[in-house]
């Protein structure tokens, strides 16, 4: 065990080559400068949260890893194979309280070189920065333009819109716009009008006793955190459902969250010019939901 | 000299620690698993085309490298530090008649670790493809939905319509889509009707002695190619212009290509169900100007 980052390779994530995940050094050169993970973006990933020793939505994220890369036409993965992976990293990580697990697939090396036509990848296990006071005091959030309407995955799914590809260059610049408008985060919004995700997490909106987010349908990720507080809170009776919303209805609405696996619940403390109440009470709740900490569906 | 791909590391491409390119094995593993180019595909790429060892348009790729960097804010490049590891690329590999030369430049590693802050990359050099049966015969192309209507650029920056970033995945699934439609490549068409460029290469239309291509303000690359012939055909009186072209106004053209510092110029023989006509003569001509065998302003 080692309180250091952990790597861990996985050579074939198609499996198809018997070849088992193996320990590497985290701060070593990994990756070939042909792989089409970084020539073109051309892969997918995962972050995957885990609390006091405990991976949360282990099942969950494999299963979207494994849409994402069927969005990107990369086949089937091996997921117990990559699962295995996310053991070995968390079990050689020091316990820390919160340990962040990042899965990363490319497609592989560019065809004609060694390591090429097969998906191939790695897991990578990290202590995770301190999101605290976020969670406590929320944070500053601007709309932004996400061009596409809310319908691009129906009629262009080739704009890969939902799929979590290592192309992400665009979530990072709105984020630095969000800085430069003085926000540490940004909620998409669609050409139709419609409010979508943030870069790197899944809105979640309360209008009085009812529990919104928007459908995966319109191009959004399908959010792991945000199913497991559906799941959770369902079955204490209350209502959960996917719908669209405006700016207008976030800013209106009895409180709003930015919800991610690491980050857990962040509160909107202001969307654009508009303050939203923060529901201190039902965040602490929803970070325990997404920590895996309320429930034994978790894993 | 060597007829296997050269590789040139360039580690910090702000020059700021003035540390040189170094050559580096071409087939090693050479990037970190935390380098924002594979986990964000935070970077910029470049590629150039060295025919008979003479590389073309190296300034002109230089300066769309920083305007690309300079959407990313990734501050200022020390080109001529990369146009020395182009040179060394260049020298070490053998002569062959096609040689292409990869240019990236990532944002660096992850906030908080080694070699991050600053931006770094490499040059690799090889043997390119044969193109010469695209260019001879010409290709089939789909028109596809890029979803972003040609007004993004000014509207929504962060968009990074235009900018060559290591975020390809669209591309790539763009090109996949072409595949299964039967095709080899693709024209995306903006959400208000007009045509864009294709994942890799420049539009270039024909009507009557005019040339067209598109306006680089509607969020396309701008040619490195497409300039070099405009600038060259310029000089010999024909009139090359940037217009907004619909796609039944190329269908319609007398002439069609895809212009790329690598392929060359690749005619269109079909867009979607229509035949266009092949320029055989004007084909080779543009493919001379490109490859930098028809003027002394190539350099």
């Amino acid at each position: 065990m080692t309180d250091q980052p952990v790597l861990v390779l996985v050579p074939d994530a198609s499996g198809a080559s018997g070849t088992e995940p193996r320990l590497a050094g985290p701060d070593g050169l990994h990756v070939r400068v042909t792989d089409l993970g970084i020539t073109r973006g051309d892969g997918v990933f995962e972050t995957i949260g885990v609390f006091a020793g405990r991976p949360v939505n282990v099942r969950p994220h494999l299963e979207r890893l494994q849409r994402s890369a069927t969005m990107l036409d990369m086949g089937e993965l091996d997921l117990d194979l990559v699962g295995r992976a996310i053991e070995t990293a968390i079990e050689e990580h020091a316990d820390v309280e919160e340990l962040m697990v990042r899965v990363i697939v490319t497609r592989g090396n560019e065809p004609g070189l060694p390591e090429s036509g097969y998906p191939s990848g790695w897991v990578h296990a990290k202590t995770m920065p301190s999101y605290q006071a976020d969670r406590r005091e929320g944070i500053d959030v601007v709309t932004l333009d996400r061009g596409l309407p809310t319908t691009a995955p129906d009629t262009s799914p080739w704009l890969l819109a939902g799929a979590k590809s290592l192309s992400y260059a665009i979530n990072m610049a709105a984020l630095r716009e969000a800085a430069r408008r003085g926000a540490s985060d940004v909620l998409f919004v669609a050409s139709d009008g419609y409010v979508l995700e943030a870069p790197t997490a899944t809105l979640l909106v309360r209008q009085g006793e009812r529990l919104i987010t928007t459908p995966p349908e319109a191009g959004v990720l399908p959010g792991t955190a945000q199913r497991l507080v559906f799941e959770t809170l369902r079955v204490e009776g209350r209502e959960c459902v996917e719908e669209l919303l405006t700016p207008e209805q976030v800013a209106t609405s009895d409180g709003a969250w930015l919800v991610a696996s690491g980050r857990l619940a962040t509160p909107i403390r202001r969307l654009d010019d508009r303050e939203l109440a923060i529901d201190h009470e039902l965040t602490d709740k929803l970070g325990e939901i997404i920590a895996g900490r309320s429930t034994p569906a978790a894993q």
